[in-house]
């Protein structure tokens, strides 16, 4: 099968023997898959590694899936047929637990032609749900994940500083939990129109104003909590969270900032803030966010901004540094073509 | 009057204006006063001030005090008697809201023979309680809010690290709460006698073996979740807790750091960690403060480690920075007298 493979820090496409699903997986073929932010970062250590010369093992990404059933390993039960698509919590049963796919060398991800799955974590896609979309529902069951360890109450007045995928996520997860002033703030006018789809009320560029100025004005005239929902994950984030945003605020963080961070915990103390990180989600939550995406209430338009063949992986790599030009690429393995631009 | 006023980056005691009570105030004459932690900060604060050559006004702390109504101010109900003891929480009611006592210079404490009080926030301190340890209310205040602030269940597995004032206090409420398993850690012999005087069931030497160990084969052995409360408030903890803490604990942080700190957050991301900050207590948790103490719910001696007379004050400072020689000294502000140790 063909693959994009990191190899000596690049993409290169080659060919891979086709995985032979074990006792109870599937072999399935990958329809769509979307590059993730961690993808990027991935990208990145796995070159800096090989620049300070430290090769790693070949390396195929990929967790945000839409796949199709092509064959049964042994001891599966096959409730679901030959050619129905699936997508799944991006995890495979090992005889210890559990690996993530496309996060390490050892379970390889979906910028290949095939893959193996867990039978145990398919779920079918409806047959009207694009795999564009379906491929959407791991970054939205991120952000269903993170709104649901914000415990909200319904009356707070939220603020999502950074509207790249993760950020939308939130959003729209916001708006499924019914909370009614969502402020979205983003440096690229781009994404700020994309907050806009998913149903952010306010959209704020933080050049011009600051983004707590927004919050503080809401919280004081709704008398409402606040809640701050950090999707970028720089190094500072954290530190301007806690010079600015009000009293008793609740901080979830869902940025991943891989660096050491800086910060003055005396203003998180004064003003009794509580801070949640936040990682991936539970099963149930990826179901929802599959579901949300089949009836109709996630504008899954608003994510995608283009679509790539398996050789045209490095230059859409390239491209998604720039947030204003992209938001979600999504990788079609089954074919060979350059990034085009999907429009609104 | 006489006072204990810190001029010039030194103490000194010198005589003042006995404050006339303003409307809907008291007069009281202070009884007992404990130094707390965060007199200890701010006097090497405005020492370091008057060393960079700029004076500040004259201070007077103390906001953890025992005192007894001397006087009525106008406009004020009257419901207690002149000659009754009281606390309250250390906050004087101005027209915009509210300053707190004994830690801006502009609202003096009770490091002095008087000082005024509001009389809507006295409590009546029962007869049988003696005046120093119904001046450990507020430091269990803190305590209490602290566990409150937790959201425990009741199942959790609590580590308290470092067991000064504060620490004791987080002990004693998680004891108040019906926390079963309440490991101590802390450097010093002395503090850890203490922390098992207040309730903690397991004592650790983070110096021969690490805090976290204990916490993590806890957690394992009884599937319990963790929480564990900071209360040293020192550069370096937050990322140590990162680091070692069992994934999904809950942190609640007690201890003032007030210098820049740094972590590394992808530690806290990946284990959905929660961060509480929080400081002060609400007026119906200082109320518990005080019924636990008086009701003998807890061992007060546990904290008490000296008393000293107004001019013993300077000497009790330079002794607090050895954690093992004392915790919790009182000052009596209506005498003078060196430091004198108090056993268990």
């Amino acid at each position: 099968m063909r693959a994009s493979i990191i190899r000596d820090g690049e993409f290169v496409v080659d060919r891979l023997d086709k995985p032979e699903p074990g006792p109870g997986q599937v072999l399935v073929r990958n329809l769509a898959c979307g590059i993730c932010g961690s993808d990027l970062h991935l990208f990145g250590m796995l070159k800096a590694a090989q620049q300070a010369n430290m090769p790693g093992s070949d390396f195929v990404l990929g967790h945000e899936y839409c796949s199709e059933i092509v064959a049964f390993g042994p001891g599966t039960q096959q409730q679901l047929e030959v050619g129905q698509r699936v997508c799944s919590i991006p995890f495979l049963k090992t005889e210890d637990g559990q690996d993530g796919i496309g996060v390490t060398p050892q379970t390889p991800g979906a910028y290949a032609e095939y893959m193996v799955l867990s039978e145990e974590y398919l779920l079918p896609v409806p047959d009207h749900l694009s795999s564009q979309a379906a491929a959407l529902t791991e970054p939205l069951a991120v952000g269903i994940h993170a709104v649901n360890k914000a415990n909200l109450q319904g009356d707070e007045v939220a603020l999502v500083i950074g509207c790249g995928p993760i950020g939308l996520a939130v959003i729209a997860a916001l708006k499924m939990r019914g909370i009614e002033t969502v402020l979205a703030s983003d440096l690229s006018p781009n994404r700020r129109q994309r907050a806009s789809m998913v149903g952010a009320t306010e959209l704020i560029n933080p050049a011009e104003t600051s983004a707590f100025d927004g919050l503080n004005r809401r919280v004081d005239e709704q008398s409402a909590p606040a809640v701050v929902f950090e999707c970028v994950g720089a190094v500072g984030m954290l530190q301007q969270i806690c010079a600015e945003a009000p009293a008793h605020s609740r901080i979830v963080i869902a940025g991943l900032c891989t660096d050491e961070d800086r910060f003055m915990p005396i203003e998180a103390l004064r003003k009794e803030l509580s801070i949640q990180y936040v990682f991936y989600y539970e099963a149930p939550e990826f179901e929802e966010a599959l579901q949300a995406l089949a009836d109709g209430t996630i504008h899954w338009k608003a994510w995608l901004s283009g679509k790539v063949g398996l050789n045209g992986i490095a230059d859409a790599f390239e491209l998604l540094k720039d947030p204003e030009s992209h938001a979600k690429i999504i990788i079609e393995p089954w074919r060979d073509g350059s990034l085009e631009t999907i429009s609104f």
